[in-house]
C-alpha cells in the first residue's frame, strides 16, 4: 500500500499544510465519496458545502480557502495538484507488455519501435511506423504508411487509416476512427458521385481523442489537430478541418469541412459548426450552439445561430417577457381606443 | 413452422378473443406489412386507420378497442402482448455456442462461468469474471478485473475497460465502450494536464446499451447505471454520472459529468444535460432540449435552456405571433401620433 | 509518376482549355495548397479570390468563369470534373488482396464470391453471402444469412448483424453497425420489457455509410436505405425507418423509428426527426433543426420545431428586434399616459 504523510504530499505539490502535517494519507477520492485515510480536493465552489461533511482526512484547496475542521494543503491550482496526487496513489500498473502479440498481423514492411507493444488481433500494414514505447491495444487497425509517435496509447479497436500521422504521447480511446473519407459528392445526372478523399490526417503531440470519435481525412492535403488539443467522445471532425493547439472539444460536437479553430478554442458539448469558417483564438462556443459564421478571438458565443453570449442573454431575457409585452400592447390598444373615442365625442360636441 | 390458434394465443397472453378463435396464426408482423396468417398489434392510435385495411388475420388490441372486420385479441397492454407473441413465433435460434473460441485470448487469471461463450478474437484480461450463460461475441475486449453477470449478451466489438462491473441479463450492442476515461484536464502554464480517471463504471441488472454508446469511468469512485435502464445508440454518459433505475435514454443524448438521474427519468433524443445537476424522479426531458439546471420530479421540460413544457409552449406560441405584435405596435404609434397632433393643434387654438 | 498535358485532361473531362494546353500536370490539390505542377478546381465562389494567388499550374472551373492569370479547363460541373481528376492522379492502389485471410473465421456455410477479400480477424457466419470483388477489411463481423453485393468495401470493424442485406458498390466506413436492435420496450408493472427486434435492414446499391454510424433493424419487416443515398459519420437511423434514393444525411443526424424520407432528401448535420413522419421528395432540413411533423416535398425547413425556412428567417429577424420593441412599447406607454393626463386635466377644467 502506498502511503504519504500530509507534509510529504504538500512538499511534492509545492503546497502549504494547514493543520497536522503528520497524518498519514493512504488514498485519494472525490469529496463526497472520500473515506478516512483519503485526501480529496475542492476546486469547484459548488462543492464548498461538502468541506464540513466530507469524511476525508485532508483536503487540497486554493491558497485563499477558508479554514476548515480538517487539515488542508493549500496550493495554487487544486485540480492540478489533485491530478498529481491521483498518480501517486493510483499508479498505472496494467500496461500491456512490450512486444508484438502472436495473433497480431504485422507487415514485414512495418516498423515497430523499441519497447512498443502491439496487442492481440491488431493489423499493422506495410510502411506503418510505431514509435518507441507506444502501446497499441487489441484489435486496432493501422493502415499503410501511417506513423505513430513515441509513448502513445491506443485503446482497443482504434482505426488509423493509411497515410495518417500522429505525434508523441497521444491517447486514442476505443473505437476512434482517424482518416475515414471526408463526405464529398459531386451531383450529376440525378445521382451523387464520390469525390475520392486522398489527403490525410495529421495529429500533433499530447492530443487525446475520446471513444468513438471520428476524424475524416482531407480531400487533398491534411485535416490537422494541433498539439495539446483534447477531444471528447463521439465528436465528428470533417475533412480539411484545422484545429489549433490546446483546444477543448466536448462530447458530440460536429465540425463541418474546412473550418478552422485557432489555438485555445473551447467548444461546448453538442455544438455544431458550419464549414469554411474560423473560430478565433481563445473563443468559446456554448453547448448545443450552432455556429454559422466566423467568431472573433476572445469571444463567447451561444445560441442558434450563435451570437455573442451577452447579446444572446439579453435577447433571451426579453423573450421570456414576451407574454407581458403582449398584455402591455393589448392594454395600450384599449387605452388608445378610449382616448380616440373621447376625442371623437369631443369633435361631435 | 410454429403455429397457434387464436384461442391458444389469447390464453398465453391472458387476453380475450373477439371473433373466430379457431383460426390459425403462423407469424407476426407490423400492421402495415402483415400478410394473411400473421397476427399484428395496435398500440398507437396513429395507426388505427390501418385496422380496416391490414391483411393480418388477427389483431392484438386494447380492452376498449372498437370492433373491427377481423378477429381481435383484447389485452391490457397490446405492446407488451406483441412482445410475447414475437418471442413465440420468432425464437432466438442463432445464439453463439458455449465455450471459448480457440482464437480468443483469455488470460489464465480470468474466470469464465458455466455455459458462457467467448467468441472469436475476444480478449479477456486477468481477473475478469464472466457469469454463467453470458455470451461475448467476436472481437470484444474485457479488461482486467471486470465482472459481467449471468445471462448477459455482448455483441461484437464491445469494450469494457478494467475494473468495470455489469449485472445480470445486460445487453450491450456493437461498439459500446464502457469505462473509457472521463474528460478531465487541469489547465496550467498554457496547457491541459490529464487528470487520471481511476474510478470505474457500475451497471445494474437488465440494462441495455445501444450501438457505439460511450460511458466514461469516474475520476474516482463510480459512474453508475441503475437496474432496468435502457440506453439507445450513440449516447454519451460522462464521468461520475449517476443514472437511476428504469430510465429511458434515447439516441444521441449527452450527459455531462457528475449529473444525476433519479429513477424513471426519460431523456428524448439528442437532449444535452450540463454537469452537476439532478433530474428528478419520473421527469421527462424533450428531444434536443438543453438542460442547464436541476429538474424537479414529475416535470416535463423542453427547449434551450429547458423550461417546463407548458411554459415553453406558451412562450413559443407568443413568439410565433411576433410579426403581428410589431404591426400592432406600429399601428399604435401612428394612432398616438395622431392623438398627440390633435392635442397640439387644440392647444394652439 | 502519372502525368497529363492540360489538353489531354480537358479531353478526358469533356472540357475546354483556356490558355496553354501543352503544360504538363503531375498532381491535384485544393486551391490553397496546390503547388506548381498541380491542377486545382474552383466550385465554391467563396474561394474565387484564391484564383489569383494559387500556385497551381491550372484550374478547373465553370464554363462562365472569368479569365484568370493561369490556364483553365472550363467544364459544366467543376466538382465532378475534380472528382475524375483525383482518380487519374491518385489511383486506389492499397486494396486488400483477394482471398480469405487465414486468421478470419469463415463458416463453411458461408459463400464468398470470386475475387472477394476477407481480411484478418473477420468473422463470417453460416448463410452469409459475399459478392464478387467485395473487400471486407480486418475485424468485420458478418452475421448469419446476411448478403453483401458485388464490389462493396467494408472498412475495418464493421458489424452487419444477421439477415441484413446490402446491394452492390456500397462503402461502409470503420465502426458502422448495421442491424442492431431497434429501441423498443413495453412498460409493465414498473419496468421496461424488451420487444424483440426480428426484422432486418435492407440497403440498396451505391450507398455510403460513415464511420460509427448506426442503423437499427426493424421490429418486424425492414429498415430500408435506398440506392445512391450517402450517410455521413455518427448518424443514428432508428428501426423501421425508410430512406429513399439519393438522399444526403449529414453527420450526427438522428432519425426516429418509422419515419420515411422520400427520394433526394437532404438532412443537415445534427438535425433530429421524430418518429412516424414523412419528409417529402427533395425537401431539405437545416442543420440542428428538430422536425416534429411531416414536411412537404420541395420544402426547406429550419429551427426547433422546424418550420419553412422563410418563416423561420422572418420570425428570427423579428426576434432580433425584440429589445427595440420593448423600448417602443415603453415610449408608447409614456405618451399615452401623458395624453390621458391632459385629457383628465381637461375634464376637470
Amino acid at each position: 500500500m502506498i502511503t504519504r504523510t500530509l507534509a510529504e504530499l504538500a512538499a511534492e505539490l509545492g503546497g502549504e499544510v494547514v493543520g497536522d502535517g503528520s497524518i498519514e494519507i493512504r488514498g485519494v477520492a472525490g469529496i463526497r465519496e472520500a473515506m478516512p485515510g483519503d485526501i480529496t480536493f475542492l476546486a469547484n465552489s459548488r462543492y464548498e458545502s461538502y468541506l464540513e461533511v466530507t469524511r476525508a482526512s485532508a483536503v487540497i484547496c486554493a491558497r485563499d480557502a477558508r479554514a476548515a475542521a480538517r487539515p488542508l494543503i493549500q496550493v495554487d491550482n487544486p485540480y492540478l495538484a489533485f491530478q498529481r496526487v491521483v498518480r501517486i496513489f493510483r499508479p498505472d500498473v496494467l500496461r500491456q507488455a512490450p512486444g508484438v502479440h502472436p495473433s497480431a498481423i504485422v507487415s514485414p514492411g512495418a516498423s515497430v519501435g523499441e519497447d512498443a507493444s502491439i496487442g492481440p488481433h491488431c493489423v499493422v500494414e506495410a510502411g506503418a511506423r510505431i514509435g518507441r514505447r507506444s502501446v497499441i491495444m487489441s484489435g486496432c487497425y493501422l493502415g499503410h504508411n501511417i506513423a505513430i509517435g513515441e509513448d502513445c496509447l491506443l485503446y482497443p479497436r482504434v482505426t488509423v487509416r493509411e497515410e495518417c500521422l500522429l505525434g508523441d504521447r497521444c491517447i486514442l480511446h476505443p473505437g476512434v476512427v482517424v482518416g475515414s473519407d471526408g463526405f464529398g459528392f459531386a451531383f450529376d445526372a440525378g445521382s451523387y458521385h464520390k469525390v475520392p478523399q486522398v489527403g490525410n490526417v495529421v495529429i500533433g503531440n499530447d492530443v487525446e481523442i475520446g471513444s468513438n470519435t471520428t476524424i475524416d481525412r482531407a480531400t487533398t492535403h491534411s485535416t490537422r489537430i494541433g498539439d495539446g488539443t483534447k477531444i471528447d467522445n463521439l465528436v465528428q471532425i470533417g475533412h480539411n478541418v484545422i484545429v489549433g493547439q490546446h483546444c477543448i472539444i466536448v462530447a458530440q460536437v460536429g465540425i463541418s469541412g474546412s473550418t478552422e479553430l485557432e489555438d485555445y478554442v473551447t467548444l461546448g458539448g453538442q455544438a455544431g459548426l458550419v464549414g469554411h469558417i474560423t473560430i478565433g483564438r481563445r473563443a468559446t462556443v456554448g453547448a448545443q450552439s450552432g455556429v454559422a459564421k466566423s467568431v472573433p478571438p476572445d469571444t463567447v458565443v451561444t445560441g442558434y445561430p450563435a451570437v455573442q453570449h451577452g447579446v444572446w442573454k439579453r435577447l433571451h431575457a426579453f423573450a421570456q417577457r414576451l407574454p407581458q409585452l403582449f398584455q402591455r400592447t393589448k392594454a395600450l390598444e384599449e387605452r388608445v381606443l378610449r382616448l380616440e373615442g373621447q376625442r371623437e365625442r369631443e369633435e361631435v360636441r
